[in-house]
């Protein structure tokens, strides 16, 4: 089989032109968000919507749940779609979720989004306390059942813990290294040291506020980023997680940095003159655009295998590992 | 394989002992009870409840999702377990929830219990009106699905619009024909002779309210009133449902027939002097004996082809065929 292509996050407003340029796009399969502060039951109503675009387009995109199902998108021509948490909302102070939430079809939970969770603490707050009790619990029933812990959202001693916790190799889905841009979501080398040392993943992100220059970083300085990481961490522990945001207006944002938690404005990476989703680079806009990182990363010296292993070869690597019974 | 022993209803306070007596009486699948009164989110933790009982007891028990999975359980030397709603409650007035309790493993769901609901009419009901607006939609995700109709608890015209409105054959899971005893929750001949035309099948219930002459019921009296349907019906259409409540203290009979309804007593099938659970046939108290009713069907004069179809081979048929996606 060719190598896949995977995007491992992405919360586009999806809808059948997005299916389509996933096709278009030659995208097998992407990993999507379905709860950033949704309940249990709230994001069981995300799932339910995601089953009726499954039984409405059933041509264009299939529900995944284990790597062969990429494999079985790419043969039939469709995009696989994995479902993920950026938060463990839904699971509430209740370990028993875990499981329910994989027979649901859920392969990545985050510990946290940006504020303290039940389980341990994200990037925004001003003391990272680590994992909680409960935090270790829950990782420990992550790797039974096989639900990838995601760091991307959380504070630097919980993300360390939480690799050095987990039985299983983690993910950090969508983050860059802060040695390129010192952002708050970007990450340590201490930590993406820590990550690829025990096998975890490293999804580079396109979200504008991770990148260095923002919206105008050029995909020459995007390449070079990954060709560094690549050198530090190992081309094989790199993917994709673009978190593409296509099509959302920019109420989702102020929900995504919000929530219920707060009755003030937070503006997360954002500022309040500059409140809403950010451009995206040029050359990435959609679906369509993987191409202009394949033949950046050509351009910056990278072989064939390692691109195809970037690309999509590392994460379908990842989920056959990571998404069975321990 | 030699036929499979399938009990298609219980409703037992599970326990390891129990799992252990469903390994000594050789029973290779159960289909069980997770809601009466439950909303969706107390059902699923019933789920949960059920989902500890897999983890803590893998050799007794494992999960079952379809009739491949009865066949594991006897490779195996384990009991299947499957799980089955009595009253459409888990899924409110949600169609979209269907398919979430079909992914979370649930392959029966009765369209009431003993009242009105929003599907259809009740068997305790003065007026029985057939399926509702909602109902024939619910059946119509069902079929596609891939859950089966159980008409258990319905009234009779309820029962019949739900045979014919159904693509796919139907299941009586546990209830006797009228014509033997005639209580409230037995069956008519006319929705027998309809539920079998049809390809549905029903599960012969030992619960005492639903027998000739209640506790005191004879093994041949009940296994004569098998003859007399399989000789109206067709024995492929005929199986198990035992209906047992092993255990169950009676303040959960009183859950069953009261929930959250009505702030009066309800005795149900009992009466005020004889309020709880009652006692057992002396030949069917627990999951090993099942041998009994199959010598009694021996007695009668059955074959043993038809003997294995009763005790598990119609149930592992209809499983086959009911289970998956139309």
């Amino acid at each position: 089989m060719k190598a896949p292509l995977i995007d491992n996050l992405q919360y586009a407003k999806f809808s059948p032109r997005i299916f389509r340029q996933m096709r278009e796009g030659g995208v097998d399969a992407v990993h999507v968000t379905i709860a950033y502060h949704e309940n249990f039951r709230e994001m069981v109503l995300n799932l339910e919507g995601w089953n009726r675009w499954f039984e409405m387009h059933p041509k264009l995109i299939m529900r995944g749940t284990c790597a062969g199902d990429v494999r079985r998108a790419r043969e039939t021509g469709r995009t696989a779609i994995f479902f993920g948490f950026q938060n463990p909302s839904p699971i509430g102070d209740d370990i028993g979720l875990v499981e329910i939430c994989h027979q649901l079809g859920v392969r990545f939970m985050q510990l946290t989004y940006n504020n303290q969770s039940l389980l341990a603490t994200g990037c925004y707050e001003d003391e990272d306390t680590g994992l909680t009790r409960m935090g270790r619990q829950v990782v420990a029933e992550m790797n039974r059942v096989g639900m990838v812990v995601d760091m991307s959202h959380s504070a630097e001693r919980s993300t360390l813990e939480a690799i050095d916790q987990s039985a299983r190799p983690i993910a950090i889905t969508h983050a860059n290294p802060d040695w390129w841009h010192p952002a708050l979501r970007n990450k340590s080398d201490e930590v993406l040291r820590a990550l690829t040392r025990a096998g975890g993943m490293l999804g580079f992100s396109i979200y504008p506020h991770h990148l260095k220059d923002g919206s105008a970083c050029t995909l020459s300085s995007f390449c070079e980023m990954v060709a560094e990481a690549a050198d530090r961490y190992g081309a094989e522990h790199l993917g994709i997680g673009s978190d593409l945001c296509q099509d959302q207006p920019d109420s989702v944002v102020e929900w995504m940095r919000v929530g219920r938690w707060t009755k003030a404005m937070d503006y997360g990476e954002g500022t309040a003159d500059k409140a809403g989703f950010p451009p995206m680079p040029s050359w990435f806009a959609n679906n369509r655009d993987f191409g202009n990182i394949r033949r950046g990363l050509v351009a910056v010296g990278f072989d064939g295998g390692e691109i195809d292993g970037i690309m999509g070869g590392n994460w379908l690597r990842f989920y056959d590992e990571g998404f069975g019974p321990a």
